[in-house]
């Protein structure tokens, strides 16, 4: 049901994980405790990434496996599946491809506190982030004739800010809250999740459209 | 950019979190003492959720906020839009519903080990579940004047047993691989992810299509 998934028999490869069975929830854990756990740069495998604490790392581990697939899904696009649009009120793949840039962007501004909006700026002018926030008809009329290249650039521009900064951020930050979705206390994880899963929710349409583009 | 986030100013609600900032690779945890610290029920809020070990409840945060968003996306929706085809080739929105309760059970049946399929069939056929994880032709042969509730009730027996099993199991499970995506190791943590992100990918097209049904 999935084109990642191996089609063959699968062997059994149970690793020794006695030092992964720790808990989330153990006070005044020295952060720095960690660094003596190896990290994992497979990233088929959730856990410790190099240079970020312990909860910091399954977030990364999700936002680097969602943007694999995203990569792999737009590899050897075409221009004119980039810019192609299903119908009058569907977005080109371009433009979902900023969009998702666009996000992650208002969701450093949202997280990253103290950052001031014009910092985080990418090279791209305030009006084309409005564009690729709103999508719609400004989405369609900026983001057109750009290569694939224009849109994993910006995507990796504002990636790498996010993990820079998360370098910088703990594992309490995560749990951190300001009233958000549904107006309710909403904490960083799930802000961050939701960056995450939003990449997946506009692959689904990517896929979709990419199927039906000349 | 997401129906979910809100339009007023946000006041900060920081949350004193000292007892958060913990690691997840302690060796020789005892997975019991995270119970004293008590479970959070905002699903907007990922923690510790009651029953489940500290790093489960984190997976189980996902699951629980991402079946949120689709439960709230399908709320209302009529027989014509769940069996609506957009194109010859397109899924339904039934048909892609119950794809998602196939995909969790086909996860089930890999990470569940010692769980017989048979033990797996939620009062379905078996291929009823063949349909719903192939789509296509079958899918569209199969999910026809279904009810909502029809979909609904299978994804949450599905999910019933998912809560129940991953009530059993703990952190170290979560890390334990098998050769899976790209025959690469994949651990039950990135498996589980994908079960959840995929019901974005899906929701994705789901909104799509709802936005063009009759």
């Amino acid at each position: 049901m999935d084109n990642l998934e191996p089609k063959n028999d699968r062997r059994n490869f149970l690793r020794a994980s006695t030092l992964l069975g720790a808990g989330l929830f153990i006070p005044k854990v020295n952060f720095a405790s960690s660094g003596t756990f190896s990290a994992n740069d497979n990233i088929h495998e959730f856990g410790k990434r190099e240079g970020y604490t312990d909860q910091v790392s399954i977030l990364i581990s999700m936002m680097d496996w969602m943007r694999f697939v995203i990569i792999r899904d737009t590899r050897g696009i075409s221009q004119e599946q980039l810019d192609f649009l299903l119908d009058e009120n569907s977005n080109t793949i371009g433009a979902m491809l900023m969009h998702l840039a666009a996000t992650e962007r208002y969701y450093q501004i949202d997280t990253f506190t103290g950052i001031p909006k014009n910092k985080l700026g990418f090279g791209v002018e305030e009006d084309v982030w409005s564009a690729a926030s709103n999508l719609g008809d400004s989405g369609r009329r900026v983001f057109k004739d750009k290569p694939l290249s224009f849109y994993l650039d910006k995507l990796n521009e504002v990636r790498e800010f996010s993990k820079k900064e998360l370098k910088n951020r703990d594992d309490s930050w995560l749990m951190e809250s300001t009233e958000f979705f549904g107006n309710q206390p909403t904490n960083n994880y799930c802000k961050w999740f939701h960056v995450v899963e939003h990449e997946s929710n506009h692959n689904g349409q990517i896929r979709y459209i990419k199927g039906r583009a000349a």
